[in-house]
């Protein structure tokens, strides 16, 4: 057995339970001032404050000092395409000169550049690639986090990403939950035929990774110009009844029916929803569906913001992840979400944690394990270079985390 | 004598020269393929490239390997307010519940804030936070430091902040170059009294900073509220005949005549610029003023950014810098202001290069000591985790300094 014991707390702030959080309660953390905590074999075990020390505390095999600072959780990023090939930096001289996202499409590059370079990739490339992101991720206190497969978009390809996921998974001290996202988008060879792709994605695909287990979750996008609502609900029924449980990213661009869509199907999470209507938002907030919000890329692409706080309103949880890609979000901090979450959500400081802890928790079915600091979950923190969470809503720029914990030791 | 050679250089990209760079020149930098530089106690001897090395590169006492990368001159921070006290976190609730700058101002909070706790903190806690700060911006690839004064507003405090500067000049590594800016506010026990503030500033304190050389510019903050025109020319005239270089906080908010004044007296620079219209950037390109621009601040504010690309346009230097402070730009992050320099002020990379590095370098007075990677010059650079500048506009969240060397010493 062994134990850790974290002191001088200044404080401990976390949701609690295991479940989405949502309306008000998105905005409710306990606070605890003075705090400890022990934790046993990587389980917390007890949470005392004002001063007292767990039972045992003196016997702990390691001891942190957290000095009078904040410790939260430590952040769970619910939305990344973290395996890929290349980068696309190069696609900037054409756009400061004016080219758009589908002329970029049309000379060959956007998402079709990084699917080229992910088929071309080895596998061993993809998993250092992948894994130097991990750790950088984990340095800025990310102790959990989604990746989406997707650049693939071809058998082989496609299940090498997730096959990366995977060991990464098992290798890493992050926790990575794999989602399959097929249908990202259409590839060259399947141009003008996307319901051939979708048909291949649910004849080959699925049944595979289901099979496999590469893959709990299952996503696609649907957005004009990708995926229609035909398309990715046909996509989305076939991985349900195969037992994925289900994301989808909905209403980035155009309010073509995607959140109606992700809430008709019982979608856990609808990623993106910058351009959601009130339609989308009853149907997610009937389904019980997070919003997975994304403001980092809203900042990279220069457009709105999603309606977080009219979401919370409504009683929809919200979630806040990074959207790290290499397309429309070259940024793997969360830190920096979380400053667009008080910048541009105008979300409080309470509800920007629950928003990258518990309720993406929840999204990628980790809810049970981690996401808030409670005895019988994870030992997973963050000690933050900050006496409170408005300190890591107003810096930028700076990496806030000072030490993060995964599983009771120290990373 | 030491010697550092720093071999296998894939880009080495630098503007040439000792003077602002405006119009086309912004953008021209030299860009030198498998390059290799020799320094020789601290000064740049010899630059080669296309696989040749430096004569007496077998010999040097220390040797680097880029390994393919990119390096560019360190990074000239030309804007800061280093030295603080206190944070301004707590404003975030106030400011959630739609608070404005005047209401946090009246109830005794904003800058006035700031202002009561570096009146309130020592010497060395001032120094000690500054320092940390100094370190960190190293770390982020900056190599030359401009800081202002400006919390103190009164003799003492102003005094204690130019000084904690003039020792972290001394002690750190870092180049700081340090701005007499008392005229930054007017603090509580001058209320609408001004005018007898700026009489104390040119009676007493210019004076005395010009005597013991504590600084060599002098910066005011022109603003609707602040300091009007006619108190501003009085200081600034006082300034100049004292024998200070000019700067001067212009047009940020309301376009009041601050940028035409900037020019008028011939500033080196003018900062800010948001509200600038067409007379006052005519008023900078006579001059010859180099246009310190502030994106961080308009991002972190909520605020338009300032029309970059109409400035270079025009023919007027453009400078990027962080502005960091502790109310309208909580970050040090220089690397950032570059990702908005490409995103918002829709900058080439090569003219951000020049707005990073040798632009603000002249606007500090240290334009023939860094800003380039020539003979002659500081051997000032950072390696770049990156094979080009594309790569450090495009890539955000993460620090792409992989190793910053400050006259040839790697720190």
């Amino acid at each position: 057995m062994s134990t850790l014991l974290i002191k001088n707390i200044g404080l401990l702030q976390s949701p609690v339970g295991s479940h989405p959080h949502k309306g008000a309660e998105q905005g409710e953390n306990i606070k605890l001032k003075n705090a400890a905590v022990l934790c046993e074999n990587g389980i917390i075990k007890e949470v005392t404050f004002e001063g007292k020390l767990p039972q045992g505390a003196d016997d702990a095999d390691t001891i942190i000092d957290a000095e009078g600072r904040l410790m939260t959780p430590g952040l769970v990023e619910g939305h990344t395409h973290l395996v890929f090939g290349g980068y696309r930096q190069h696609e900037i001289p054409l756009k400061l000169a004016g080219a758009g996202y589908l002329d970029i499409l049309a000379a060959g590059g956007g998402i079709l550049d990084t699917v080229r370079n992910t088929r071309k990739a080895s596998f061993e490339e993809l998993y250092d690639k992948a894994e130097g992101f991990l750790d950088e991720m984990m340095g800025l206190g990310v102790t959990t986090c989604e990746a989406k497969s997707g650049y693939g978009l071809d058998f082989e390809n496609e299940i090498k990403m997730l096959k990366v996921v995977e060991k990464l998974n098992a290798d890493h001290p992050m926790d990575v939950v794999s989602t399959f996202m097929g249908a990202h988008a259409v590839p060259d060879e399947y141009k003008g035929k996307a319901d051939a792709y979708i048909d291949l994605m649910c004849d080959e695909l699925l049944p595979y990774v289901k099979k496999e287990n590469l893959a709990q979750f299952c996503d696609a996008f649907c957005e004009e110009g990708v995926f229609d609502v035909p398309q990715t609900e046909k996509y989305m029924k076939v991985a349900k009844e195969l037992g994925f449980k289900l994301k989808l990213h909905a209403d980035e661009i155009e309010e073509i029916g995607g959140s109606e869509l992700a809430g008709r199907m019982g979608a856990v999470s609808a990623e993106h929803l910058i351009a959601i209507g009130e339609k989308g938002m009853a149907a997610l907030q009937q389904a019980g569906t997070t919003a997975m919000l994304l403001p980092a890329t809203s900042f990279y692409l220069g457009k709105t913001f999603a309606p977080a706080k009219r979401m919370i309103e409504l009683g929809i949880p919200v979630a806040i992840a990074s959207d790290f890609n290499p397309g429309s979000c070259p940024s793997l901090n969360l830190q920096f979400a979380i400053n667009l979450g008080y910048l541009k959500y105008r979300m409080l400081p309470e509800e920007i944690l629950t928003a990258v802890t518990i309720n993406p928790a929840c999204a990628i079915g980790m809810g049970d394990k981690v996401g808030t600091a409670e005895p019988g979950k994870q030992a997973d923190f963050v000690i933050w270079d900050a006496p409170d969470m408005e300190m890591l809503c107003y810096r930028f720029g700076s990496n806030m985390a000072l030490q993060t914990i995964k599983k009771g030791v120290l990373v």
